[in-house]
């Protein structure tokens, strides 16, 4: 399994597919702050979005059952607190193809400054349906990742 | 559509079916108190553990695909506010049976005070499935609710 | 309270203020279509939104502390049912003030076909803190909302 | 930053701190398992839990202000799908204590035939409040954990 160490993904210069947002009303947890778990919704959210942008529609691929591409692991390094209201660039600056999995980068800073807040990845890995048995990365995917690669 | 007033999700004496819970950390909003929308995670869970206690698997209800019970209306009326670590009471003291709908009555209170902070409703309908179209409460449902009508 | 009426927020033909956006992959349930707190979860975006837009920024009021809003009451219609992916139009045609209250009647229509799918509302409070006493609406909330009044 | 790896969090055999849940309707997404990021909210719940069980009160830390606790670093290693209804394990067996920081090792299973679902960890830094100065575990905490290092 393929993993990025946080250096990697807070040193890359690329930009990427980058989305900008705002924190929300409703992503802040009792701290005050951000709950950890929302940074993998914004991150989610960037992922199909990206796909979308690169000729892939997730929803087609569930109607179509022909594959899935669950998530294997995740992580998270957060590295200052985001706040509601901020707004930040959520960024896909780097993938990673293997066989039959596919890493994502991502990236979120602060649009002002642009301080890294958080560093995350993801490891998808490709299945074929119903039988939920690894397949090689689709061509349409293994196509729309290659800008990241 | 069969909805309740206010005043009598207030008043009614009837504890129905209860479960105990505790306001998450995450549940809380930018404004330090629960976040509007969750007392509706509340209700819903409440309504898959009492239909679970009734005899009525919605986990199974979903792999027939015969019936599907979409909610058709919700609400909710915020009397005092949530803070995190509240330990509240959700409680569904009334159901109304009508030929294909249910309406169902909740009421949200701080367990050691026994204070009311939210009533709420929902009101559900019965289709019958792959079409969609309406067809009469379910027996088992029906006889599930039996004791909140 | 005021409150309108479900054929009220279905009739209105002001189109007033929109957001596109996309029922999001996570905001759907076992049922595989939007689970009915994730509407509430949109409004609220879009009042936050609407409230930037106009000149008042609830990031600032929630540092000051001279008023909050608390939501007092909030329902929902559901007409027809969301799926993930579906192109949405989340919008806020009319509001109503009172003396300390104000009703904001939402619509989410399907994008393409403009089909509304559901129509809601909630009604807000101001108070003053820390005391929570009720206030008139603070002016620039006020001037904020003239436009759908 | 001290992080197990997998193989140890699937190996241990220690129990330790253990609740049953189920997954809920809304924690599913639109591919029909549990949406990824759900699992950090019950390892979250599980260790608001255990401080509490421990002498913790995480609602009294919020309010006395001399220390938080940041999330740093979160992981998890997905095994199997989780889908609504699924009765679970979660539990924290183990716990790694540095100066100033805490690792948290997490394991989800299924109820019936204990078959681990994800694996997961999160590290927590202590600060002191208002300076978000690094400071040693609070003894308190340091004290609630013995059982787990």
């Amino acid at each position: 399994m393929y993993r990025y160490d946080r250096q990697t993904l807070l040193s890359v210069t690329r930009e990427g597919f980058v989305r900008t947002r705002r924190v929300r009303f409703q992503d802040v947890d009792a701290a005050g702050v951000i709950f950890y778990a929302a940074v993998f919704e914004y991150c989610h959210d960037l992922y199909v979005e990206y796909l979308e942008a690169h000729g892939v529609s997730l929803v087609e691929v569930l109607k179509q059952r022909q594959w899935a591409a669950p998530i294997r692991h995740a992580e998270a390094d957060y590295l200052r607190p985001l706040r509601f209201g901020d707004e930040i660039m959520v960024s896909l600056p780097v993938a990673h193809l293997a066989e039959s999995e596919l890493t994502l980068g991502y990236r979120i800073s602060l649009a002002g400054t642009r301080e890294v807040a958080v560093v995350a990845q993801s490891v998808h890995t490709f299945v074929a349906l119903p039988d939920f048995k690894r397949c090689p990365v689709p061509e349409g995917v293994f196509m729309a990742f290659q800008p990241l690669v």
